[in-house]
Order: structure tokens, then C-alpha cells, then sequence
């Protein structure tokens, strides 16, 4: 995971604008909140899927860039105030508190937009139709039915007002849907047709819930200086979580089940796959 | 300029999501924010640009419903509390108010990323590479080089921290970057070339800062019943408007010579830009 970590890095300090004018400032948090560690889940997602199609890598690479883009964007917004008031974030003060609220709004904004001109940049893939595709996937991923219709649920009630169901639907457009395109984005670049790209839909449904189980119980289990964000939060704030629905040790068993099934998806690709393979069952037993 | 506003309202009507859900908040505040009134002046610059190059007018609509939703959201996040903090537009409650700081946020972030799935929809032009054009001109009038870049500026100081470029500088990306790319897209739509698209990018210019003009001189001589929005907050905040810059007549004299300027660069086209003529000389003489 450091591997494609390092590379995404390189691609997105490439297309991140130098902070330069007048607004330099805005600039200056969108690489803030961009380089502040991070397990880059989604660019290793978006690399190790391509791989399994021989995307050359510098594709690959930009997509998973967009893709980091919009996951840092979400983060930012998500920590605000009015979200879910968060003072803390990998260890660091979160974009709010390391600038101020109107900036961290901007910042955001902007990560976003800078997505898509990446995706629609010849670079990403000679083919316009195929750039079209990849953008038109990040807008419903992303959108007010993907992501953000995710973080809008989340933010309306306390998880007594949600059913099993509700919840597992929640967390399915909150995280599920970007990792769904992180998955799906190598199959798109390849025009491997939609067999291949559902089978890679389905592993990243699985893996997105088992990842998302995983993060509730460190929010229950761990402590602020293991998680680098403060622990505790989802329990205090009534957050609608997995773990409310399954309890903690059936949460944990549900999680391993989710990360078997998703490793046994994509059987059929062989050694190339080995990687996808493991992660499902490392995202289940990490500690941070 | 009441059609133009039919048109493509009927057009954000169809694309955007109808409430359903338990997110089906977020539609609604989308909706709200979207359904405001509004002249639907950016609308009226693609329909009218893209007549000019007899652009199909279904092709014209989609860009224009685009653009629309980017200025919408650009309105909503520039309203909430930790930016202009202003509780009334176009006479209504902004939608922070009328929902709330969260959904405002969201739904703003969620009518960004529409734009983008419209532009990539194959109805909006049958060939992938015109619509990735207009993706990455859209990325850059609105990011952190253009409208976002401009909103920063804004938010930074008050106006005697500037000097008259800085502020020009500023109403340029705040204002001029998106009226630049409303402009052009109908000359991208019609892949006329490098030539027409400079041509009506000047006109813009000149016609962003005039109307900027007049924006900034009603919110000196208007009041608050007349613009539907709260008057003197500019000077109450100590915002770099172009009235400091100018004084009041010095700025009603550099509108009209702005509005010339920006009629001047379309006489070659003739009759089909008569409208497209007259609308300087109507931005700088309206009084609300």
C-alpha cells in the first residue's frame, strides 16, 4: 500500500495547483488537506484494479488521483462545524482549524472540481468517450444518490430512527459508492465491457461494508492517539453505525464474512489479483 | 431574457433529482436553491452565444441548466454563516436557513457535481471530445484559478488592502470566469475554433465587469425590498467592490464604456447578436 500511496502522491502533487496570486491561500489548503498521510485505500483500489486489465500505469494514476481528490473534499466538509465538528484528523487539526471555516469550505469545492478536470484531461485516456464515462461514474458516485446522499442521511438522525437495512444503505452510499468506482475505474479505462466491471463492483461492495464495520469498532475500540481522530465520536454523537445494528462481536464476524466473499470474487483473475485478495481480510484485522 | 429562463428551467427540472430517500433532503434544498427566481442571465449568455453558431438549442439548454447549477451553488456556499453570512436572496430565506448549515453544504456540493454529470451525458453532444472540452473549461472557470479562486480573494481582507487591479483581478475570477465559459460554450458546442471563442470571452469580460458594476452600485444605492437581498452589506463588511474603487459616478461612467465596449466586439455577427448587443447597455441601467 505504500507503493501506491507514494505514486498517487507524485501524481497528485503534479496536478494540485502551486499556491501562487492573491487566492494562493486556497491553494495552500487543498495541498493541506491532501498531504496529511492517509492510507490512500482508494488510489491502491483504483491501481491494483487497472493492473488486472494492463491499464498502463500512468492512467491509472490520475484516475486514482481524482478519486483522492474527492474522498480529501468529502473529509474536509465532513469535519466541519456544522458536519460533524471534528478538531482533529490524522493527527493534525483538520482544515477548519488549520485555516478557517470559509477557506475548508473553498478548499473543498475546489478538490472537487479539480476531479473532474483531471478526468477530462487526453492524459487520463486518449478516447473523450471513455473520459466521459469515468466522469460520468464519479458524478453518480459522488452525487447527491452516492456519497453526499450518504453523509446527508448520516447527518439527520440518531441511529435509533434507522432500521438494520437503512443503516447497511447508508454506509453503502457513504463509503461503498466511491470504493465502488476506486474498483470499477480499471475496467472502465480498459473497455473490458460490464461483466468484468460488475464483478469488481460486487468485491468493492463487500469490501466497502467490511471496511466500514472495521471503522466503526475502532471508533468503539480504539483511543484518539491510535485513530490520530477522536475516538468515541459516533457512540457520543448517536451515529447511525454497523456496529449499533450488529453489536460489537457480531459486527466483527459479520466483517470477516464480508472480506471472505470478497476475496473469493475474483478467484478467476488469478495471481494478479493476490493483493485485492489479502486487503478485505487486512482492512478487517488493522488497528488504526 | 424570460425565455431563456423557461427554457432552462424546464431543462434543471428534468435533471434535477426529484426527492426520494431517506437523503431526499438533500433533492429538496437542491431544488429549493435551484427554483429561486433568478434572471437566469448565465442561461441567456449560452442560449443566445450558441444561436450564433446555430447550436442545437437541446445541446445549448443542457450547458446552460450546467452552468446554472454551478452559479446556484456557488450562491449557496457563498451565503452560510463562516462566509457572507447572509439570511436573505432573491427575497426568500437562503437555503441554510430555510434547511439548515449541513444540507446547504451538501446540496451545494451535490449541484457541483451534477454540472459535471451533465456535461457528460452524450445528450449534451454526440462527440465525447467536445464534451470533455467543456468539462475542463467549466473545471477551470469554476476552480480555485477562477470563481472559487475569486471567492478567496474576497474573503480575505477588506477593500483598503487593495489596490483598483487587485480588485478588478478579483471581479474577473469571481464574476468573469463563469460569464467567460457561459459565453464560449456555444462556440465549443459549434467547434468554430479558437477565434470566435476569444471573440465572445472578450465580450464577456467587458460585460462581467460592468455588470459587477452595477451589482456593486445597487448594493450602495438600492435597498433591501428593491434586490430581495440585504443592501450596503458590501460596505458594512468592508468588501472590495469596484464602487470603492471607482466612486459612484467614476463607476457608472466605467459601466457605460464597458457595455459600448462589450456591444462594439459582436457587430460582425450581425442581427442574430442583437440581443446578445443590447444586454450591456440593460445590466448597466437596471435597478434591481
Amino acid at each position: 500500500m505504500a507503493d501506491a500511496a507514494r505514486d498517487v502522491e507524485t501524481t497528485l502533487g503534479e496536478v494540485l495547483p502551486r499556491p501562487h496570486g492573491l487566492h494562493g491561500r486556497v491553494h495552500e489548503a487543498m495541498r493541506y488537506a491532501t498531504f496529511a498521510g492517509g492510507k490512500r485505500l482508494r488510489p491502491f483500489l483504483v491501481l491494483h484494479g487497472a493492473r488486472l486489465f494492463g491499464v498502463p500505469e500512468i492512467r491509472a494514476r490520475r484516475v486514482a488521483a481524482a478519486i483522492e481528490a474527492v474522498h480529501t473534499y468529502s473529509l474536509v466538509h465532513d469535519d466541519l462545524p456544522c458536519m460533524d465538528d471534528d478538531d482533529l484528523r490524522r493527527g493534525r487539526p483538520t482544515t477548519h482549524k488549520a485555516f478557517d471555516e470559509a477557506t475548508a469550505v473553498l478548499a473543498g469545492d475546489a478538490l472537487l472540481t479539480l476531479a473532474f478536470e483531471i478526468l477530462s484531461h487526453p492524459d487520463t485516456h486518449e478516447s473523450g468517450e471513455v473520459r466521459c464515462r469515468l466522469i460520468a461514474r464519479l458524478a453518480e458516485a459522488a452525487g447527491s444518490n452516492g456519497m453526499i446522499g450518504g453523509q446527508m442521511i448520516d447527518m439527520q438522525a440518531p441511529s435509533n430512527a434507522f432500521n438494520p437495512d437503512d443503516v447497511i444503505h447508508l454506509q453503502r452510499l457513504k463509503t461503498g459508492a466511491l470504493f465502488e468506482y476506486a474498483c470499477e475505474a480499471g475496467a472502465i479505462l480498459a473497455e473490458v465491457g460490464p461483466k468484468a466491471q460488475e464483478r469488481l463492483r460486487h468485491y468493492a461492495r463487500d469490501l466497502g461494508l467490511a471496511f466500514q464495520i472495521a471503522d466503526d469498532l475502532l471508533d468503539v475500540t480504539g483511543t484518539t492517539e491510535q485513530l490520530g481522530k477522536t475516538a468515541g465520536k459516533d457512540v457520543e454523537q448517536g451515529k447511525a453505525t454497523l456496529v449499533s445494528v450488529y453489536g460489537v462481536d457480531g459486527a466483527r464476524a459479520e466483517a470477516t464474512k464480508l472480506a471472505a466473499s470478497a476475496a473469493a470474487l475474483l478467484e478467476d483473475f488469478g495471481e494478479k489479483a493476490s493483493l485485492l485478495r489479502e486487503l478485505p481480510y487486512f482492512m478487517v484485522e488493522r488497528d488504526s
